[in-house]
């Protein structure tokens, strides 16, 4: 079984919206062992549309279109669907009533342009929608499925989990796993390099990532069932363990803040964050875990030297002996965190995340980050040196801070070899 | 001229990683007039990667590829594209001087592997890669074009702005030009039915859409010059400026925090942050704006009850008396934030951003939001109601912060109807 998942939508073309329901539906579909051999992205038009629908259906068992089933006249996904197929529209009066009962949940009255939506292909199998007006559905002609979804990712992940998942599970015969063997502190070239003995491997595969300043190989095996694949995998991760011991955070993690709220929570400590440069997006990576609550003190955004030293009790003496942006003053920043909140550990950063230097002319990009447990401090001087990369700049030394939690946690901080000063 | 652009890598299928050059790519076309018709994404695999390729030219003046300039086996764009118009690979001698350059600034020695990228089709004019190793490259057979470019988009973003943008600019001969009218506080059906009349116009187009918590229009026009596509679409702008008044809140901002960062800074003022559920993220996005240094003077980030006494000041009476998740905290966090910290206004987010309620059983997606200027206080209560959408209850909750301070700073909150509490 193999699928063309088909984007529709001229915003698309334009670049008004990214398009995350093609990743969102690729990760999907692998899981399922439904290969994805293509994502196509059309515009709302009506030949444009159909010739990309009849070629997917060409090389295709089953197109997945998102997009276009909303209220206004360029949506036309459903009509030219089933064109392809011979189908007629008729008014589905279920989706009709729920489509109703959305709208009375905020209190306003249906615009009639909705009713459009209501309209399904004949013979279709409908999903309902949760959060929002469009049903999706699918129809089938000479074994050959579409599948429609809506265009907003709140509407259709929702859907895809809760329908359209257990549809597909009957045309699943083969099992793709997948697993990411994540690392920090080793870039794409130098991994790909050290495994070189493994990339030409077919079954499992083993294929090295470059993603947000980190590298990740995906290990993936193929099987009849999900256990013979994992046990196809095994020995490989294994492997990888052996050679790269810490380097490794873990496996199938979605990043570093994920492994560290999970350490802290096995370990039954806290954390709290001082940050300048990063503005919050520090804390903000750590508290987009689920469960943060449990492990996460607080965090103080101290952009000028006032709240560092006021709120962060960062003596003017050193802010003004070493500057903003240096080892002693991340280190005074992560201390006042951990006295103010009472944390097990905290992190102190401070640099310049661009576009513009500061009034000292530190490079963008440097950064210091400081680590502490209230006995000792561990610095790290951080020079990314990505100009104008203000979001990037930001994210990597936040990736860093949450390394540096990391391996103090897993008791092998002194492997990275920081400055530490114990007090 | 039209354009194609095909994503290449099994990962983009595998859905490893989000294919965010395919949006910005299709702006940048867009506003060179340059129309795109199709977005594809195909793997690493020759067969398919030649027929997508070969498809492409058939239909489209160009074609824009992405990834696949990599240093492993996998990488075969150039080899593939280079066989399709009948070309050899030849070493280019400049990239492979760049590239060792670029592993020096890092201390690292070129890895051999590396080599392989300088490799470029015979004829071919190059983009240098300033962000890392693989070099662009365009070729032309039969007035056919195909552009090939690096996947990681901190590569593909400069060298397009840099190499590809001017080169390009030869090739257009219509301007699209196409504006964002942004609206906070009406949904996309409301206000498409409110502008039904224009959604019909062939040129300019008016086009409704939603985008995280918001509605927008945008107004397209097609021209020879800039100047004349600008003066068909600014009447147009003027009609909804003048239908929707401070609905409104800009045209072209990229989101509602820029347009507040631009107003503090017309004003002279600052903010200060203080926020529960949102962890971070409303401070962070303020920060994302390139000089919000200028207007933001710090965020505290209160998960604990702890902290938004001790460090906001809110008072043990009223945490107990209203629980955390209520209004009276709200404005003493913002209060707290605005004493801590000097700032001319303060935000105070408290809430419940899921996946879970807390003890007190408050619904998630329920927040309180306070604004204060020290005199008065707005609070606004909010019902988001996305259950497990947790990043987007985040995201709009602190949308509507931002909407308050935007509101405050133009003199028109109490069109808010908001309650309002003065000291």
């Amino acid at each position: 079984m193999n699928c063309e998942i088909l984007n529709v939508g001229t915003e698309l073309l334009l670049g008004d919206i990214l398009n995350t329901n093609a990743q969102f539906l690729s990760q999907e579909l692998a899981k399922l062992g439904i290969g994805v051999q293509y994502v196509n992205t059309v515009g709302d038009n009506k030949d444009r549309l159909k010739r990309s629908i009849t070629n997917a259906l060409e090389h295709s068992d089953m197109v997945i279109t998102t997009g276009g089933l909303g209220p206004t006249a360029d949506d036309i996904t459903k009509e030219v669907c089933s064109e392809v197929f011979g189908l007629e529209l008729e008014l589905h009066q279920e989706s009709l009533e729920n489509m109703k009962a959305y709208f009375n949940r905020f209190n306003h009255p249906m615009p009639l342009t909705n009713e459009k939506q209501a309209y399904i292909p004949k013979g279709a199998i409908v999903f309902k929608n949760k959060f929002g007006t469009a049903p999706g559905c699918v129809i089938e002609k000479d074994k050959k499925l579409i599948i429609m979804l809506p265009g907003p990712p709140r509407e259709l992940v929702p859907m895809f989990n809760d329908h359209v998942n257990p549809f597909l599970q009957k045309f699943s015969n083969s099992i793709i796993v997948s697993h990411r063997v994540r690392t920090f502190g080793i870039g794409e070239s130098a991994l790909a390099e050290k495994v070189s003995n493994l990339l030409d491997n077919s079954n499992p595969t083993v294929a090295p990532y470059a993603k947000d300043g980190e590298a990740l190989l995906r290990v993936t095996a193929k099987a009849e069932t999900k256990e013979e694949a994992e046990k196809m995998i095994t020995p490989i991760i294994d492997n990888l363990y052996s050679q790269f011991g810490s380097l490794i955070y873990g496996v199938d993690y979605e990043n570093i803040e994920q492994k560290l709220v999970e350490l802290l929570a096995q370990k039954n400590m806290t954390i709290s964050i001082a940050e300048s440069c990063t503005g919050g997006y520090t804390s903000k990576r750590i508290t987009d875990i689920s469960g943060a609550s449990g492990v996460f003190e607080c965090g103080i955004i101290s952009y000028s030297n006032r709240i560092k030293n006021q709120v962060l009790n960062v003596s003017e003496d050193i802010l003004k002996k070493y500057s903003a942006i240096s080892g002693p003053v991340a280190v005074e920043m992560a201390k006042g965190a951990l006295n103010l909140s009472g944390a097990s550990i905290a992190i102190g950063i401070t640099g310049i995340a661009g576009p513009n230097s500061d009034e000292t002319g530190s490079p963008v990009g440097l950064s210091f980050i400081a680590l502490t447990d209230g006995k000792s401090a561990w610095v790290k001087k951080l020079e990314i040196g990505r100009n104008g990369q203000r979001d990037y700049n930001r994210y990597v030394t936040g990736s860093h801070a949450f390394n540096m939690a990391r391996m103090y946690l897993e008791g092998q901080i002194d492997e990275l070899g920081l400055e530490r000063i114990d007090f």
